[in-house]
């Protein structure tokens, strides 16, 4: 859930490193945002440059002038795991000295397992700095045995069982490269004479640059002055596609193009595909009446889904939740513990339009249920006469291994109640829950055996 | 364009006064937020806290414990006029020590010639450290005659000609107050055994607490632990109403309920009212074709517009800009100058909604029109085949003298133009604008003689 | 115990504010260092550029650029009264816009009794920020009758009583005075064409400047393009001088010339003046055996009288107590309350010197009396055979009411003991103790009947 | 020209390190400081506590409480090299996760030609996040072919050729280690059950602690929870000792002892055997009279060279330059690139003892001879009749490879000008200038084949 970005010999790659991060700013909160700029023979000082905080105040700290030539530059937006003191050494990009010289990374995924390959290069005698998995990957790279960085990359990428999209650059060159299996996006796009690499298009569209493609799962784009160079770390097709579906459930922003769908339309269409498989709202089998209920999306993932829903069936929706306009970020007080307080300051409910009103709220998925929950309780306090909850994707049963913040069953709500939804239904105090089919979703997604759908069904590739 | 909030023996007196802070964000931006906090006896030290940004960063640069018996509060968020130096004595709640001991005051709102006022209260003696009317305010209850301060309060600000909704504290006593002609919002909550003063209700929405009502225009709220006792700086109905419909059309949160109406029934009216005087979209005096046309409000504030607006002709409107989730704030490069640039990482289009369609965009109304002139373009470059401009307000052809930040007719793309649409639609470079009547306006409004709409029709009541 | 200076139209007053305001550190703790800059028409933002640190870090967080056309400056360093909760708001100078356009105020000194000179301007309307008695002055200013600056600083000041060495600015002048006792120092100084005036002296010589003479008591000097102008607030010697002898014993660097005297030839005067008094160093009527003790100061005010008696002994002093470089300022670690920690890692003794030797310590005097004991202590544990202490001033029996941080009966060792000396000796743990008399110190002083002795004979002018 | 510092089961080791690291406050300016402490079975976060500020501003700068129940802690206070970019990754201690768990590492020293080991270690796969040798020295123990700890420490820096004195620490141990020529200096000090190793002495003085020996050069001392025991990475004496006497002449604190020898001692033994060697001050072959000249130390360094100087002769020796309170750290405006203003702003002589004298200038050493200069012209302006300097030690010829701020030979005034005196003295200004002998320095040194006097006469054993 981090997102990564590199400009090379674009305009102004030190306005468009910036601009980009705070597009992706969704990948990545408050837990550390850094950048790297090189003047194309040697990285600017402070190299590189992070903060504990997100991408304006990273932006803000710049000590100093603005560097005059920047040449490529690397940025990276960080989604930290809670509970992990933070800690800016963890923040990316790192850049190590090595004897390929000085070479920065920036990651996105996750290793399944990473602290066996952590023993093995700690074995081999490295000294690591941070407890990530984004380290062993390029203590990894540094034990190759090709004495050329090309030829450590692609020795060492292919061989690493992880998730992972990568950007990575020496003061000259700048290098993406996808896992085989293709889980996490990375994108190619061209502005000026130049080019960029991204997480997600949108970074694309605001910079005016134009998109040209994904990189490709198993492809390493190797650029330099003499352009973008196409190598791959496994054979094409060796592998299994295993694009993370939750990308477009709720992770990338609707305005991006991910693993070739436009996330919008992909949402739309789940709360159209929910319509089909579940029809009108209706509870204890008879139909609502529509002038008693009123429909709406949790915004702003489930908008379009609400969307979706409601042309689909003919319904209206209604803008029934407040959303902060700052909270992007949750608001917390310094010491206070209680997460629904996010909530409760996050959404605020128009009484006028719940009072004895059958609520349906529709929502992208759900994880813990805590924020659903407190949601059903807002409504109720405010006067519904009841509260329909409509998932549009299967209930997640397993946890993801590949970057998603979702990593052990216990906090899945779902999972803990193994899979029974009236339990679920209690657990976040609605009247009534429906999920989405995992067929349903198939059906949206399309070319789904391109896709991970391990947190639905279980069925981990790696 | 301020956020006040006054608590008293409420439950948690610190936690509910940033809160409020955070629900009244959009009324004060970066420019300056300050809290000051009483354990009945005196002032707690800082006192008054203030910092040059968000409530969060007020909030989080709290030194030290948080203080265990705080009895009555007050907070101020800010919007600071552009260009002055950012200063933390600027920053209210402003304290001082006086004769009727120590008092603190925040305001909302402006007064018309204040240099006339200052320079009376210089004459008599007065050192000031700011170069806000506020301090003026202060300063002229100080030089009233009554030895007590009730008394000098009556007399100050029965005699000042100003727009003000003030919140006064003394260590043991919060006071609230309105103007004669009710500029400005102000509202009484109750929490608990406490009360809560506040410029919006929503802030009782997601604190729990009670709406009871407004303070009335002309009216001082003295609460103590007698309870709230109700004085008159003038004689009630002495003057005309003159409350501030842009507090309605733009200025207030959705979710609030302000001079008796709910903002966004109050804006979907709007949308309504411009579908019933403009009608279905044309240009050239042809309809546009439903099947070519896209029609959607700028968020958030026109979201309601466009609700209203197409609910009325049976149309439906598309979320058509996506936007960034934490743009409360401008996002803005050290040393960027271009405001321009706000507007393009502010909102994405989603360009397959808009290809080759014609767009039709509501919004709540047109002060400078650059942001306008920038949604434009933006729309044109996706593709747009024309563009339809609707303005849910009549031109702003005046400045305001009452506190919203429109002070010049300069500023005013309306008033440059002299009121001439074309030129408008030129300068926003629209294909068609309309904007609705003021008599539309005044319909949606209804007591519409109790309304200030000065900025439309220059009529100023000061 | 302030350190003020003015700077007008010399070369660069941006660095002389700074460096003059560094050569007054010893005058000024962590409490605070402010400075105030005029480009001859307004002063220059931020104004004024106050920090709660030392003059380095007031220097290091000056915002943005260095100002490009300084005309004259004030600046401040304050030692702060312990207790109270450190404000930016008390740092001096303190701004203010009056009738007579701003005016900024930097003062050293204190007024007895100011509580009811603070009434009398309250009820006249004052408005405080502070809780200082500058504040008080500033408004006694802004309420006389004159309508001009002058004159209304002539009648305030020449009414005031309290002790007080001003520096005001407004921007285009810079005036100083002193009142008419002339308690604390002011002098002037001359750099090219410019002016310079600041509490001691050692600040003209590092800037390269020329000492001109001292504001006298009572004079209030105004410098603009004319020149220098003498006007007096007082006829002169109207009142007795009440200069401080604490400045010369205690406060001012040894190369600074204080009230027409060298500092440092002043100490070692008093120095010689024990010698003569007390003679060689004695116990229990026994001459102590010059192989068999060591005699020194401690660092780094006795110095100067360690050199003086041993000089007139004929005798040899010692480094013994190494004093740690950056001890200007007590490291305390956050939470500690020990100050006999401060002292304990601000000298370390040479063990060698001190062994089963009988220690003679001079110091310039004793008011608490607890960093004596401190040292006493330390030198017992190093294994000193006994302990000789000389303080080469008389016992400090009255409390100052005129800027000196000896504020109460109940902090003074010799008042708490009512001057019996073997009870001084028995809290200092020392084996024998000797003061010099006010006798002696009046002949080393001279003309003593210009000087202040209040703390050492009762006799209060004010 | 660092401090380290580590605390095994002390009483309070959170305390004592800081205090510890505030003594030894002189090896290392406000390049940075860092501590790291363990509560024997983790670090405690942060880990490791890192500042670019003096040892003051790191401990205020301590997150959040003070932990409870540490076991251990390490310190180091940097010098850095001048001109190379802040970076907190570059202050000490550094902590890495191994093979053998976590590892921190404090380092005072130098590697000759580092690169070359450099290479070697990154050939192996070393990914390295600075640029110090200290990073290399780490990796080389990661590379070792031992499993345990102990076995890889004395196999790596047994065959280290650098010069080092080096602290360890895992969560539960302590280690200290000297690299077999003893060129730095380590302690070992015992307070209350545990143990205290430290740079300098002076550490345990102010503590309270016990010295009980120095590690020995080639010992490796590891303390645990058996207490401790001794290794040795080479035998004893298999290298000659090459223990460094600037250690002694010019950066110890004189309350420390170093190498077996009181420092305030030796420099005034330095003093006195410069006055054997050279006599009176005389100027073309004419003695000077006693009556028209005025001998002085440069403060704080000289001033025991200069009491040890007079004594011999029978002089005395006055304070003339009086020292800033707070010049442990030099106070620079930001900008200012001119270091003369240090001088300036650090010294300020007393005219009326050097009007119309000759003086008599006494210094440790002379490195760039810049500070001299100025000083020399201070005095001159302030009315001398004539300058003659003395250095209490031998030119220096050559760079320090070994870990003193003097490595280049460009920066050596004495290498620049050959080592002819005269020209020396011109650059400097005086009007005579005299160096100890290296004859002479081996005499106060006694057992001179213990020391390294490479900076003196080029013979490196490294």
């Amino acid at each position: 859930m981090c997102g990564i970005v590199g400009v090379y010999n674009t305009p102004d790659p030190f306005t468009e490193i910036f601009e980009s991060l705070y597009m992706l700013q969704h990948r990545g909160g408050p837990e550390g945002t850094g950048v790297l700029f090189s003047n194309s023979r040697e990285f600017i000082s402070p190299a590189p440059h992070r903060t504990l905080g997100l991408v304006e105040q990273c932006a803000n700290e710049w000590p100093g002038e603005t560097p005059a030539q920047v040449h490529l530059a690397i940025g990276h937006t960080r989604y930290g795991t809670a509970g992990a003191h933070s800690n800016k050494e963890n923040v990316q990009p790192l850049l190590r000295r090595t004897r390929f010289g000085h070479l920065a990374i920036g990651h996105n995924g996750d290793t399944p397992g990473f602290e066996k390959k952590q023993r093995t290069i700690q074995q081999a005698g490295a000294m690591l700095t941070t407890t990530s998995d984004t380290e062993v990957l390029l203590h990894d790279i540094g034990q190759q045995e090709p004495d050329n960085l090309c030829g450590a990359l692609l020795d060492s990428l292919g061989e690493y069982r992880g998730a992972f999209s990568l950007i990575l650059t020496t003061p000259s060159e700048l290098i993406g490269c996808r896992d085989p299996w293709g889980y996490r996006p990375l994108s190619i796009g061209r502005l000026g004479d130049g080019f960029i690499l991204a997480s997600e298009t949108c970074v694309f569209d605001v910079l005016g640059a134009e998109y040209v493609r994904d990189v490709e799962p198993g492809e390493l784009v190797w650029i330099d002055s003499q352009g973008l160079q196409s190598y791959w770390i496994s054979s094409k097709n060796e592998y299994p596609r295993q694009q993370c579906v939750f990308e477009q459930i709720y992770l990338a922003r609707p305005d991006s193009k991910v693993f070739g769908k436009h996330v919008d339309k992909f949402r739309k269409e789940l709360g159209a595909e929910l319509a089909r498989e579940y029809g009108h709202p209706s509870h204890n089998d008879q139909l609502l009446d529509p002038d008693e209920m009123v429909i709406f999306g949790v915004p702003d993932s489930a908008v379009f889904i609400a969307e979706g829903y409601t042309e689909e069936l003919g319904n209206s929706r209604k803008d029934v939740l407040i959303r902060h306009h700052y909270s992007g970020r949750t608001f917390m007080l310094p010491g206070q513990k209680n997460r629904d307080n996010g909530v409760r300051l996050k959404f605020n409910p128009l009484r006028h339009h719940i009072e004895d009103k059958w609520c349906v709220i529709l929502d992208d998925s759900l994880v813990r249920g805590t924020t659903m929950r407190r949601i059903v309780r807002m409504v109720r306090k405010n006067g519904a006469a009841g509260v329909t909850v409509l998932i549009a994707s299967p209930q997640i049963l397993h946890p993801c291994k590949y970057g998603i913040d979702m990593k052990t069953y216990k906090e899945l709500v779902a999972a803990e109640n193994e899979g029974d939804v009236e339990k679920i239904q209690k657990f976040i105090e609605a009247d009534s829950l429906y999920y989405l089919s995992i067929e349903g979703l198939k059906r949206v997604i399309g070319d789904h055996e391109n896709f991970c759908l391990a947190c639905f069904n279980g069925e981990y590739a790696l």
